[in-house]
């Protein structure tokens, strides 16, 4: 198949608005430039090497992924500094990620013992070396520790030949983390113990980072696309989001509801105030319900409504679950079609 | 990668459980035996030929897909029956709809006349006969249309040289359609339209079947693994349920939480009583929450839990959302891998 312009593609197909994803880009680095911090993106939201590479090119210092299998990918793809902040657990993995540590820098992230020595026998075994960061927890209650169990970490860390303790992670780096941060960095200095990189993250985060002048890098991944989630919770504008998944409608029997063609397989299930996607050409539209390929919207607050054919533009609730549907996405200038892209990194859970 | 028991997989990985797998299959064809009507399996829950030819092997008469996309997949392992119960629309699907049609024995359903236009237009267009059914509305209030114009749809069809009219199709077949589908049936009947097939579908639906004697076949999915959600809807048993997604714990550093490496990305995002899966080895465990590769599970109603580097076996909310997120999945009979499948026809959303 060919592709000229956007009206040659099928629906549901995810478009990437360039001009925007270009400014956004742009104005992550040039965010974190003046903060004077590395900025890492996290490419679980696109998983597309090219998409990395364009983030490398404006000045990121490498990249995030958060399973080994993503890794494996981007190092295919010529990335040479990936971090994964995540708990690798299991012999498989484990191996699998020193491996990977003799192919390009690698760091992980551990908040338990049992993680450090699975890591630790694996990157032993391969003769390999794996940077380890320590996770703080943070008002996300997911993973990561308190600042005394993270120094006691750190020390076991240390204490391993293959492993290399370079600092401390936490997600999401919210203002509200900054005395434990503290804390824990006190604990590690009277201990004797070096921090080379202290590394938040988060899409909305990073409009905190100033007031943690500790963080040496962001990580972060919405920011390329953004999405309605991140307009609900006032990270950035509808201007700014840059995917849209274009769908037909193929239904319209009744008065006010509209049947398209994207659904939970397409736009994803995650919903801002019950909606499950912000139709541009309709705002008032609401997409009151999802099955796996039909969405369900509601236009009686609309002064019109389209008709079966007719073509809608969603932004999605959130980007980063919508790209792992998709074999591939396409980047759009000006109703051009400029790039297609494989989901390089699609459905990796490994 | 080589696997031969459950031991040697990564994790998280979706296994299904072969002999309750084939126990489903044969209960459904014998219960539509005893009916003395046509089972039609519909492949979204699996997306697998290799799943579809053993319900065939059952005695099913052909498939069903959603989209034109898996047809395509499913037409060329082999499948010369397939039905697609959607509105196709647009011109490059209706084309490809026309072109597989000279292949296998194809028919959609449509509830709007601009589809019938577009499609016997594709038809004509590639010297093709199309299948079509007329899709009438139910309680689930998405597609469909009523009685009255059914009648005219059945008209519109007949009229078309490239386009056969062969019945009526019902989601979800519940008894309360019964009176609209006798209705369209006398209005058929009295215009002297000849009516082949009544296609009724629904995991649930099938429960009720008995009740509406009408039908002539039945579409039925989820069965095949059944689920958590199937569970909840009364429509069978945990011990039916063939599908688990088979977790690490990666983190458990609070008395009652724990952090598993299945998150919306490998169990997806639907829920039951506000729960993402069932834990079969903790039954009072609850998966509060996911994000894309984590799992929140509160254990405080349990009276042990599992720590870092355990597994636990989830069924899921929704099977065939979770096939989906999946490259692969793992047939076992005791614990030993028997089948490797590719999940052929994942995330073809065209």
């Amino acid at each position: 198949m060919t592709f000229q312009t956007v009206d040659d593609l099928e629906t549901p197909s995810v478009l990437i608005d360039l001009i925007k994803m270009e400014r956004n880009i742009s104005a992550m680095q040039t965010r974190c430039d003046e903060l004077g911090i590395q900025f890492r993106p996290h490419i679980k939201t696109h998983k597309i090497p090219a998409i990395a590479r364009r983030q490398l090119d404006a000045g990121a210092v490498g990249i995030a992924c958060q399973k080994v299998s993503e890794a494996e990918v981007f190092a295919d793809a010529g990335f040479d500094d990936i971090q994964i902040p995540y708990n690798i657990v299991g012999k498989s993995k484990t191996r699998r990620l020193a491996q990977l540590a003799r192919r390009v820098k690698l760091t992980v992230t551990v908040d338990n013992l049992p993680v450090i020595e699975g890591i630790a026998g694996a990157a032993r075994e391969a003769d390999a070396t794996i940077g380890v960061m320590v996770e703080l927890v943070s008002l996300n209650q997911r993973t990561g520790t308190d600042p005394e169990d993270a120094l006691e970490l750190a020390r076991r860390i240390s204490a391993c030949d293959n492993l290399r303790f370079t600092g401390l992670m936490v997600y999401p780096s919210d203002a509200a983390i900054r005395p434990s941060l503290q804390k824990t960095l006190r604990l590690l200095a009277d201990a004797g113990i070096a921090v080379e990189t202290v590394s938040g993250g988060g899409s909305g985060a990073i409009l905190e980072s100033h007031l943690i002048p500790e963080l040496t890098e962001m990580r972060v991944g919405t920011y390329v696309f953004w999405d309605w989630g991140s307009v609900s919770h006032k990270m950035t504008t509808f201007d700014r989001c840059a995917m849209t998944v274009r769908c037909s409608v193929v239904s319209a029997n009744e008065a006010h509801r509209v049947i398209l063609d994207g659904g939970s397989k397409s736009i994803h299930s995650e919903t801002v105030d019950g909606c499950f996607g912000y139709i541009t050409e309709y705002p008032a539209a609401r997409i009151y319900k999802v099955n796996e390929e039909h969405g369900y919207v509601d236009f009686s607050a609309c002064e019109t409504m389209p008709g079966v054919g007719d073509i809608v533009h969603i932004i999605p609730v959130h980007t980063c679950v919508v790209t792992n549907l998709h074999n591939r996405i396409f980047g759009v200038r000006g109703g051009t079609i400029e790039e297609v892209w494989d989901v390089a990194a699609r459905g990796l859970v490994w």
